[in-house]
């Protein structure tokens, strides 16, 4: 659990792109940051105010959040000097880089001597069981692609905020180092011994109340040639009633090889038929489409397509928000 | 890889059980043990000459391997005295158990001062890149299971030797510790980071010359909830041309969840069309089946019953051997 409120750090990104965690963090948990830090030379700006260490402490920040990405995931020497500072303000710090925090003697010394708690979200050093298959109480929504970064944590968010914008009991359960950030909690599923991928899967998604949803965040695709793994333990522990396929319609290629993308039919059709294994139950329950690429006419006529042919609502979360797909999951499941 | 000669430790354990992977180096490698070193109280024999450390080492043992588990995969204390003479003695030490060697602290010390090697097979410290899925020369043949634990190392380690017979080119590649034991060489897949499963699984079968067969251990099963993931990314990075159900005919669930156990029409079915994704070519080449619970005619009956019904080679590695396999292998792949 990273305490909150947050002070988020944006180092001296050159832009907009190398600040996608913070960007992520204050489209999503606005509410958990009462700052952000910019070193100078900074191209990015959340729309957070900006502030310095002593200030960000004065006003009950409890933990810096690195929301920024350096090139190989390492942080800069000139970075450290301000997570030292936020350790010595009283901070704890979390980060989603490669490079664990502890690693950096400075780091490790001040968070010793203060009782720091350091979050490196890329990791995950938790001990888990593994799987064990049976069925527990509680619905579950997983997020799943036709690709890699297609939009499986946002379509998750989106659609946990929905639930809850209607009074539903939701909560959105983290499987990556930028969701973990965001959620304030959960496990880089990819980071995990792979004996214990659907265990941890499990440990995300516990045992809950009959009628709250966990919506769980998706990883990689079935049919990506590097994760898919990842994505059949993440499937089998999450064992979801509910799922929605995120895709991106412009994409060709799978992300970094050589494999065309899967085709919506085909993940739906491999999702249920892997899925059963632990949930026999099931099912599709909406499209997700990144639309970002189309302009208004072209991410309608996607959008009106993909519902026609699936028979779900299509929604991208982004221009359009998930309302159909809340609305058919409330009445449906 | 594990130098050789090996020196075999049994420790004292209290049965044959505690001592498989002894057994299982002596039953597939007994040309590269020169002895086997038990304590006061051991209940098992491998049949390899009783010898101590110093005599091994005159001998030339270059390794002590750890065959012997103990619960909780710890090394016993006692153990551990045998541990650092074999160090001093000049050998490299290979170990199965969950405990790292290095974190015993004699045994850290003696292997400085020696410049020992220390195998922990069951850990996977290797950096592996992402599976790239794309296709390398070679023919290949992963063993896949309607379980785990129903025998896909002895049908790998016997159809391997069996191409072998035959003047064959082929290696056996080694996804579990104590296969990586047996071989030599290899990963545990499942001590793997998730994201990496498909990457070491490219790794341990890399491209080699067209006519030559890499016969991969398979792990886990596509139908067992706990480690589903880790068995497709290991048909993924594989791309086996050719494939091998192991089955144990008597078991109704699988081990240790509730999941009943897979039919062998579903292994089949489901390794083709997963497996379809990093090799389009990819079939069934036959079935082991491990008959050890049925007597003689049961075993036949089964064995002939499989045959007919998949119309494909049908053995018991240990029973029968695998030659009808092999003849199909080098007829048809």
């Amino acid at each position: 659990m990273i305490e909150r409120p947050y002070l988020v750090f944006l180092g001296d990104v050159p832009d907009r792109l190398a600040a996608k965690t913070a960007y992520g963090i204050v489209d999503w948990r606005r509410d958990w940051c009462i700052g952000q830090l910019r070193l100078p030379g900074c191209n990015a700006d959340t729309g957070l105010p900006d502030m310095g260490i002593a200030e960000a402490a004065a006003n009950g920040a409890r933990s810096l959040v690195i929301g920024a990405v350096n090139p190989g995931g390492t942080l800069p020497e000139h970075w450290v000097t301000t997570v030292v500072e936020a350790i010595e303000a009283g901070m704890n710090v979390a980060s989603g880089l490669h490079v664990r925090l502890g690693s950096i003697p400075a780091i490790r010394e001040a968070a010793e001597r203060k009782g720091a708690t350091l979050h490196d979200t890329r990791h995950a050093d938790r001990q888990f069981a593994t799987g064990k298959g049976t069925k527990r109480p509680g619905k579950r929504l997983l997020t799943v692609g036709t690709d890699c970064s297609v939009g499986k944590k946002y379509a998750a968010l989106a659609i946990d905020q929905e639930l809850l914008a209607r009074g539903a009991s939701s909560e959105f359960c983290a499987t990556g180092q930028t969701g973990v950030m965001i959620a304030g909690r959960g496990v880089a599923i990819d980071a995990v011994i792979a004996d214990f991928i659907s265990g941890a899967a499990e440990w995300i998604s516990p045992a809950a109340d009959p009628g709250h949803w966990q919506i769980v965040e998706g990883q990689g695709s079935l049919f990506h040639p590097s994760f898919a793994g990842v994505s059949l333990g993440l499937l089998h522990g999450a064992q979801p009633d509910a799922f929605v396929v995120c895709h991106e319609p412009t994409r060709t290629k799978m992300r970094n090889v050589e494999t065309p993308i899967a085709t919506i039919d085909a993940v739906i059709e491999e999702t249920v038929r892997l899925g059963r294994l632990t949930n026999p139950d099931i099912r599709a329950a909406g499209i997700c489409i990144n639309t970002s690429a189309l302009d208004e006419a072209a991410a309608r006529k996607c959008l009106d397509e993909a519902a026609e042919r699936y028979g779900l609502p299509a929604a991208d979360p982004i221009r359009t928000g998930v309302a159909p797909i809340v609305e058919h999951l409330l009445a449906n499941f």
